[in-house]
């Protein structure tokens, strides 16, 4: 049996890079895949803030794009040496939920780094469900297109599925709140879909900067109650069609609700840090909606994968940091530092 | 100057019908219609019920239909004699709002029974914005279709509001929280928009009886985590598509989420007595929408209208009592008590 190394947090600002077993197929419809690429999301950022100290590691990373090692015996899709990207669920792309297009909602599927399977911030991966899970890339293992073509795992679908679901299309206003990667996510999927404005709400200039090249057609950088007035003032006093709210903390969700037009759609992709958010008697006279959830990023990729592959679009531009598998622990520090946008891994 | 009787809340359990002067003109958009039927409201039972106690009265009641008595300079679709049913919410029909469908958001709307404008629980009514405003029906004064054209001004498009928004069609798979008047127009609606299966929460026996007459497929009378437990068996363990929340409390909402599929929508038209709802991680991870809100009735009229006047729909068997408008404080009580669903006034 080999090692190899692999990312696992202990608690709250406890991230290892520690040697433990290579991955090996445990069920047929398994496949191993050596990682070429991986990244830290900003969801990894809660559990980073706010995980209790344990003695034991778990593993994490559940953004990677690699290639296959070694395919279980039903696997029929996939063979070694093929480039594949993984969602960041797994799933059996099978099942009725997956067929609806909602793989987070698998019968058969689960997510990275818990129950035993593999996290991603490691060199490699045992990946449950293989066919289903994995999408082959027409590239090779150097090919400069894999920092966009690892956003397919998760940011860049997240983002989309925010426009999709909030209803994005040509003649929609949007607001986009947050300047994360999700955030500036949000902004390339919306101008994509055709939106005709865009406003982008985050205060952090180099971000907000890349939110403009990727199509945000303004920049709002007060929050709360002055933020609110801002878009409003924008918008003749009504607000956006559509906000993505891509912050996930309360306080951005009223803010949606401050900036969103009568009749029109908030739809949230920031994994929520609330139990509840504040949907009352005005809010319901004014008939919002609030939609969105966890992405499907299976359910996207064949639709976004064009558009990276003939350099339409460059999501991967939202890393702006890259380290080795050592250097992981030093990735979550500035990411939650603020002064790195989204870190890439390259074990 | 004549008089004429209306009525008039003074707070909690304080309905008083009183003398006050006739209606007339202010605004050249203005018409004057006689009541020929009105009703009480769910949501008058909240004043009702709640209202602190005041030294005047404030006029009451928002759905009615009538005749045309008197149409001013720049009315020019109606004419004294005209009979017409208004929507709960006045607008002018003209603006953009109003021309998306978002008559409740007009910009030169408003609400009855608030700054001056008449409630509709009198003999009279000053309707401000005729022309927006009335939609003239093709029956006379004594149609025996009254009560269900009545409809038209809340329950029924409410029903029909909740039930499009959550995208209610064929092949949806239906739960409609609460068996009252918007409850059971819910369930009509859902089955005329061709739902396969209506599971109709509700443990009022006449009423959800009456629901399996307008195409309840299910009843279930049970509530809370016992009700949730009796549709999630129902439906395989996974819950309906679509959830009609018509209840307005928060109570309900939880239900909702509880009896709802993964992917799917929760709409609400129960006039929300909560602040906030409980959309947390476990929500988000289940990719629920939650829409709705108060229905632009306006909208709708012209869509529901031949289906009442072919016979093809009923909606006016919500109605179990009649009243003349000196037995209005009664009818308010017997809805109040639940010995009443719905209270028709013949004033």
């Amino acid at each position: 049996m080999g090692f190899m190394k692999a990312t696992l947090i202990y608690g709250s600002g406890d991230v290892r890079v520690e040697t433990v077993p290579d991955p090996k197929l445990h069920e047929p419809t398994d496949a191993v895949v050596r990682v070429l690429r991986s990244c830290v999301c900003g969801s990894d950022l809660w559990p980073y803030g706010a995980k209790p100290a344990q003695d034991h590691g778990d593993r994490i990373g559940h953004e990677f794009l690699g290639v296959v090692e070694e395919a279980g015996s039903e696997v029929s899709g996939l063979k070694a040496g093929d480039v594949v990207v993984a969602p960041f669920v797994w799933a059996d792309n099978t099942c009725d939920f997956c067929r609806e297009g909602l793989q987070t909602s698998c019968r058969h599927g689960g997510q990275w780094g818990v129950s035993g399977v593999d996290g991603g911030q490691g060199e490699a991966v045992r990946v449950p469900q293989a066919d289903g899970t994995l999408v082959t890339l027409p590239v090779g293992e150097d090919s400069a297109l894999l920092p966009s073509l690892l956003t397919l795992s998760d940011v860049f679908p997240t983002g989309h599925h925010c426009a999709v679901t909030a209803g994005v299309g040509p003649h929609t206003t949007v607001t986009v709140i947050g300047d994360g990667a999700v955030g500036l996510s949000a902004v390339l999927a919306a101008k994509r879909l055709g939106a005709e404005r865009i406003v982008l709400m985050g205060r952090h200039t180099d971000r907000t900067d890349l939110g403009r090249e990727f199509g945000a057609t303004d920049v709002v950088s007060e929050r709360g109650a002055e933020g609110v007035e801002r878009v409003r003032d924008l918008t003749a006093g009504d607000g956006t069609h559509t906000v993505l709210e891509c912050v996930g903390l309360v306080d951005a969700v009223e803010t949606a609700f401050g900036v969103v037009r009568d009749g029109g759609t908030v739809s949230r992709v920031g994994a929520p840090q609330y139990a509840e958010v504040p949907m009352d008697f005005g809010v319901f006279m004014r008939n919002i909606t609030l939609t969105g959830g966890v992405a499907p990023a299976r359910a996207y990729i064949d639709e976004l994968l064009p558009d990276i592959l003939e350099g339409r679009v460059e999501p991967g531009r939202v890393f702006d940091r890259t380290v080795g598998l050592d250097q992981v622990p030093e990735g979550y520090r500035a990411m939650a530092d603020r002064t790195a946008l989204k870190v890439l891994i390259r074990p």
